[in-house]
C-alpha cells in the first residue's frame, strides 16, 4: 500500500468542512484520538470522547459543527459519522479489480460474464450463470448454475451460491457465506425423516450485505428473500421462505426459523432466536439473545425468553434479584399471621 | 430447466390420488395456495389453510381424503404430505450426475474413486480416500485422506471431511459443513493450555443430513457418531466423543459439547446448547434456546435455562410478569400486619 | 496408518514413569478404559473412573503416582494428563509435511514463501504475503494480499485470511475459519444504512487455535487482536476491534461484539454472549449461555442473561421453581388477613 497525503485545506475541500488551523499543513494517516500522532487526523463523532479529542496529538480532529474547540485544528462538518466514512474511503481507497477471468477458473461455456467482470483464481462459474457490469467474484468462490448476480456485486472467496439463487445489486457476499442451501424440513413417514424437497430458490435485493459463513436456505417453493439495504452479520441462519423487509440490521449469530416475515427496519440484536411463522412488524428492536416466539407489534421494543416490552422485562430482572427474599418474608408474614390467629383468639377468650 | 406438465388423470396415478375434477386438464407447475395459477396444481397439508384453498386459483388441490370439497378440482390422498414430497419430485426432478472425474479436480493416485461416482471441478480427494458409487462430490469440496464415503451420498460445495472419517451412504452433506475438525480440548501446564491430540474419528451413519456451516468435531479417542436418519441443520457444533442417536432432529445453531449422548428421536430446537457429560433420553423434546446442564429422562418435554418440564417452565413465566407486583403486595402486607399487630395488643388491652 | 508399538518399559522411560510390571510386555495401541484390549495401554486421569481401571482388560493403565494399585500394570506419573498427551503423540505422532508448493496451487509471483513451508494443492496465496519456516497452507485455503504467517503454524481447508491480517507462530486454524472479514458498521444516512469502511486489520499471536467456520472480523482503524495461548472453539464470533487476553478460553458458539476487551485467561462456556464496548476482567468466567451486558470484575464468576454472580444466579433459579407457589401463598396471606382484621374489629367490639 502506498501511503496517501493531504493538506488539511484539501480534506476540508472534500469533505465540505470549515477548517479552523492551517490549511497547509499534511496529514498521511487517519487514526483514533488515543493513537493517532502529529501526522494524522482523527474525528470526535461522540462527545463522550471530548477530553480524549482534548487530549490527542493528531494533526486535526474531524468534529461536529458546534463542538467546542479542541487543541488540534478542527474539521468542523454538520454530520461527523458520515464525513468519517469519507475520511476512511479518502485514505483507503478501495483496490480496483482488474476486469476478466483468470486462467485458473472454471467457467462454463454457457455462462455470462459480463466483460467487466472480475473472476479470481479458481473460482467455478456453473452453467448458466449470469455475472453482470463490474462483478467481482473472489477466488474459490463457488456460482451455481443459473445463479443470476447483478452490477457492482462483490463475492468474496469461498462463498458459495447455490443453483438459481438471484443477487441483486452493489450486494456484498462475505467469505464462507451460504446462499440457497436446502431448507430444513421433513415429514416423518415409514419410521424415518422423509425429506421435502427444497425446489424454491434465495432473492437477496440491492445494496444487501451478508456476513461472513452466514448460511441463508432456499425456500421450499418459491422464495426466500432478503430486501434491499438489509445488513446481515457473521454467522446468521435464515431459514426457508423467510422474508427479512428493507433496510433491516441483522447481528451476528441471530437465527431465524421457516416461514417467518421481519418487516422494513427491523433491528435484530446478536444470537436473537426467531420461531417459525412468526411477523415482526417494522421498526421493531429486538434486545440480544431474545426469544421471538409470538408476532411482534411494529415498533416495539422487546428482551427476553419469551420476549417482553423491554422496560417490564428490566424490571423483572431487576425483581428476580430479591426472589430469594420473597420466599424468606413470606415465610415470616406466615408465622406472623399464625401468632396473631392464636393471639386474636386469645385476645377474645380475654374479651 | 425445461418446464415439465402432467395431466391431472396422471398426477392422480402417480400419487395413487381420487380424484374430482377432469382428468384431461394439464397442470405445468407446483405453487402455493395463494401464489398458484390456472395452470398450477396446489396442495392442503394444513386444514387452517381451508379457506386460502377454497379461494385458489389453482386448477386443482392436494388434499386429504376426508376434506371438504372446495372450489378446484381435488387430488384426495390419504397423507397429503406424503403425497406433497412425491409432487415436488414429480415437478422437480433432481437433475443427474454425471460420472466421471472433471479433468481439474485433483484425486490422489490410491484414492479409490468408483466409475459410478461423479468428482467435480477443483474437488480436492487425498490419498487412500475411497468414493463409493454415485457419490457426488461438488466443485471445491475436500475429502481429505482416508476418508470413506458410501454410495450414493452428496458432498457439496467446499465441504471439509478431514482425515479418516466415514460417511455412510445417502448422506448429505451442504456446502461449508466441517466433519472431523480437531475436538476442543486442553490440558493447562508450564502456564499455558496445552493442546490434547485428537485422534479419534467421526462416523456418520446412513440417512444423515448435515446443514451448511456446520461443524462435527472428531473424537479424542474412538469416534464422534451420528446415528443413522438423524437430520441435522445449518450452523450447528456437534463435540467431541458425542453420540446422536438414530432419527434425532438438531435444529440450527444447537450446541452439543463433549462426550454427550443424545437418545433415539431426540428433537432439539433451534439455539439449544447441551453441557458435556449430559444425556438425553430416547425421544425427548428441548425447546428453543434452553440449556441442558444434567441428563433428561426419555420422552421429557423440556423448556429454558436450566431447561425445566414445559409445563413447569410456562407456569414460572407466568408468574414472572407478576413479579414486580409480588414485591408491591409484600410490602403491602407487612404493612397491614403491622398495624393488625399493633391493634391486636389494643384489642388485648381494651378485653 | 502403520501400527506403532512399544515395550511397557519403553513407555515408562518415554513418560517418566514408574512402572509396576513387566516392562517386555508389548501394547500396540491406546485406547480408553472400557474399550482397551489386552494389547492396549489406557489411562485413569480421573479417579472417578477407578472401578472401570480395575476392570479394564488393559495390558497397562496410566495413573496418578498416589494411585491405588489396579488389576492392570501401571505407569504412574506425577502428572497423568500430561503424560497422556505424551502418549497420544507416541502412539500417533503428527504425519510430516512434505516442504514445497504443490503444482496446482496459485502463488502471486511476489508472495514470500518459506522453503520449508508446504502449501496444497488448490490453495491461493496472494500478492504480497509471506509464509514463514515449516508453515503448512492446506488445500483450498486462501491467502489474502499481504497476509503474514508466521512459522509452524497450520491453516486447515478452506480456510480464508482476508487482507493483510497477522497470523503468529504455532497458529492452528481450523477449516473453513474466516480470519479478517469486514466489521460490521453502518452509519444511517439518506433513508440507508451506509457502510462504514473498515480497514483495520487482524493480529493473532502466537499459540492461538482457531476453531472451524469461526469468523475474526477486521478492525475498523487498528487492529482485532487476540493474544498469545489462547484457544477458540467452533463458530465462535468476534467483531471488530475486540481484544482477547493472553490463554482465554472461548468455548463454541460464543459471540462477542465490536470494541468488547477481555483479560487474561478468562474462560466463556458455549454460547455466551458479550455486549459492545464491555471490559471483562482477567481470570473471570462466565457460565454458558449468559449474556454480558455490563464490565465483568477480574475473578468473577458469573451467570445467566443479563449474568449475575454464579451462587446469586443459582439461588434465583431454585427461588424460581417456587415462583408460581408464591402467587398462591401471597393470595392466601391476603385472605387470612382480610378475615383477621374483620375478626379484629369483632374482638374489639366484644371487648
Amino acid at each position: 500500500m502506498t501511503q496517501r497525503q493531504f493538506t488539511l485545506g484539501a480534506l476540508a475541500a472534500a469533505l465540505g468542512a470549515a477548517l479552523d488551523g492551517d490549511s497547509a499543513r499534511v496529514v498521511t494517516g487517519l487514526a483514533p484520538l488515543e493513537t493517532a500522532g502529529p501526522d494524522d487526523v482523527s474525528f470526535l463523532t461522540d462527545p463522550r470522547y471530548r477530553d480524549a479529542a482534548r487530549a490527542s496529538r493528531a494533526a486535526a480532529v474531524l468534529a461536529a459543527a458546534d463542538a467546542e474547540p479542541l487543541g488540534p485544528a478542527m474539521l468542523r462538518v454538520k454530520q461527523p459519522q458520515i464525513a468519517l466514512v469519507q475520511l476512511l474511503l479518502l485514505f483507503h481507497p478501495r483496490p480496483p479489480a482488474s476486469p476478466g477471468v483468470h486462467p485458473t477458473a472454471i467457467v462454463a461455456p454457457d455462462a455470462r460474464v459480463d466483460p467487466t467482470a472480475a473472476v479470481g483464481a479458481l473460482a467455478v462459474i456453473e452453467r448458466g450463470a449470469v455475472l453482470g457490469p463490474r462483478v467481482r467474484i473472489h477466488p474459490l468462490a463457488f456460482v451455481g448454475p443459473n445463479v443470476e448476480v447483478g452490477e457492482d456485486t462483490e463475492i468474496h472467496p469461498t462463498v458459495v451460491l447455490v443453483d438459481g439463487v438471484r443477487i441483486g445489486r452493489r450486494v456484498i457476499v462475505h467469505p464462507g457465506a451460504v446462499i440457497g442451501s436446502d431448507g430444513f424440513g421433513y415429514v416423518f413417514d415409514s419410521g424415518a425423516h422423509q425429506k421435502i424437497p427444497q425446489v424454491g430458490t434465495v432473492v437477496i435485493e440491492d445494496d444487501v450485505e451478508i456476513g461472513a459463513n452466514t448460511t441463508i436456505d432456499r425456500a421450499t417453493l418459491g422464495a426466500t428473500v432478503i430486501r434491499r439495504g438489509t445488513k446481515i452479520d457473521n454467522l446468521v441462519q435464515i431459514g426457508h421462505n423467510v422474508e427479512v423487509g428493507e433496510h433491516a440490521i441483522l447481528v451476528a449469530q441471530v437465527g431465524i426459523s421457516g416461514s417467518s416475515r421481519l418487516g422494513r427496519g427491523v433491528v435484530l440484536a446478536g444470537q436473537v432466536g426467531v420461531a417459525d411463522h412468526v411477523a415482526v412488524g417494522d421498526g421493531a428492536m429486538i434486545g440480544a439473545q431474545s426469544g421471538i416466539h409470538a408476532d411482534i407489534e411494529p415498533g416495539a421494543k422487546v428482551l427476553g425468553t419469551p420476549a417482553r416490552p423491554i422496560m417490564q422485562a428490566k424490571r423483572i430482572f431487576l425483581s428476580e434479584s430479591q426472589l430469594p427474599d420473597f420466599g424468606r418474608k413470606l415465610r415470616e408474614l406466615e408465622r406472623r399471621l399464625d401468632r396473631l390467629e392464636g393471639r386474636g383468639g386469645e385476645a377474645r377468650r380475654d374479651g
